[in-house]
């Protein structure tokens, strides 16, 4: 009874994500929603990488949070649209709310937009939004036993971002065991070893980003070629 | 029709954990439910809390998590009974899930149960089990909006362990800012600021939770007295 209500849950939710999904791709925009446990540095990735490629891209960014707008007033201060959404309690986003800030943005006047999850190792991971891609962040100080204990999160991702590497002397966590565990729970896992704070490894992040916009766009393009050529 | 459904899930767990509750009562056991994000450090406190407080008290532990049996592998070396629940995917304990493994606990020959929930700072916090009360963890390394971002588990709580404290003078947090955020949200917190790396801090949790099961020992024998002299 409780597994058919949460079933009905998520088919009512695979069919809102795609309709997201339809409006994105008419509007060539590449969306990636962003996972993590909570303070593993979600905000200060996305801080970083606005910073980096808004000369090359125009970004937007939704901000999930249980409460508080904190997060969204730190990207609103980089100079790109923003809109922050409260859940009000739940632990994820849904397609429902991330249709609830499309008139909030335009568009046309973007390349890439970024959904902040709520902080979660679980439930964010069952959820589609219209994305075109998950990737999550995993910070040292959580330890290397996390894709055995968060199995789904770690499968549903197509990148991985270690995080906070440069506290790897102080802490007692392997990157090397994290890579091999993610890696036996997702072999498919594009991986980066990254520090938000010295900016260590950052750069092949922003580079990989800005060739899945670039590819995107291309895709787009070849598949309307062949509408109209037909 | 959502928000009935929930309510009618949490107004069934209620009844649930009010008759564990009861059978805790009889037996005369504190329990206490350990809730933080992932990573933050919930076994290893149980590690070293088990380490030095088995002498003076019994303890049984119920690890829960999504899958996997890491945790209670690691509590069952201490030579105390342990129990793995696995929640196939839900992100939080219920009360009906703890009173499965009662078959599996002589609660006469316990005087504490811990229960250690899923890692996640959202929904655990909305289920009780049965518990005396809820203790959370919360890592520096997590940062000071989390008071903020996620104030239910911090509302609900009794008990706040500041953990992690030996990497301080490697991240960007202040834990005064913490405290103060903490107690913004809920003023009545017992507080806690620990290394379960180095030790530091744990002691003052010893024993301010040995005292606790010894006040509930003699609250209970005190109804008890009261109820034979009715």
């Amino acid at each position: 009874m409780k597994i058919s209500v949460v079933k009905n849950i998520l088919e009512a939710n695979e069919r809102i994500a795609q309709e997201n999904r339809a409006i994105f791709d008419e509007k060539n925009l590449l969306v990636f929603n962003l996972m993590s446990s909570p303070g593993a540095g979600k905000t200060s990735l996305l801080e970083k990488t606005i910073d980096t490629i808004k000369e090359d891209l125009r970004i937007g960014v939704i901000e999930g949070d249980i409460q508080s707008s904190q997060d969204a007033e730190r990207i609103a201060e980089k100079g790109i649209p923003v809109v922050q959404i409260n859940t009000g309690g739940a632990c994820h986003l849904d397609g429902n709310m991330i249709r609830d800030t499309f008139d909030s943005f335009d568009f046309d006047a973007l390349d890439l937009l970024v959904v902040e999850n709520v902080g979660n190792l679980v439930c964010p991971a069952e959820f589609k939004v219209g994305e075109d891609f998950k990737a999550m962040i995993l910070s040292v100080t959580e330890g290397e036993d996390k894709p055995t204990k968060y199995p789904l999160m770690f499968r549903e991702s197509k990148v991985l971002l270690i995080n906070k590497i440069d506290l790897l002397p102080y802490v007692d966590c392997s990157v090397e065991k994290i890579r091999s565990e993610a890696l036996k729970v997702n072999p498919h896992l594009t991986l980066f070893e990254i520090s938000c704070k010295t900016g260590e490894g950052l750069d092949g992040w922003y580079n990989w980003l800005k060739q899945e916009v670039k590819q995107r766009k291309l895709v787009q393009q070849l598949a309307v070629d062949e509408h109209n050529r037909d």
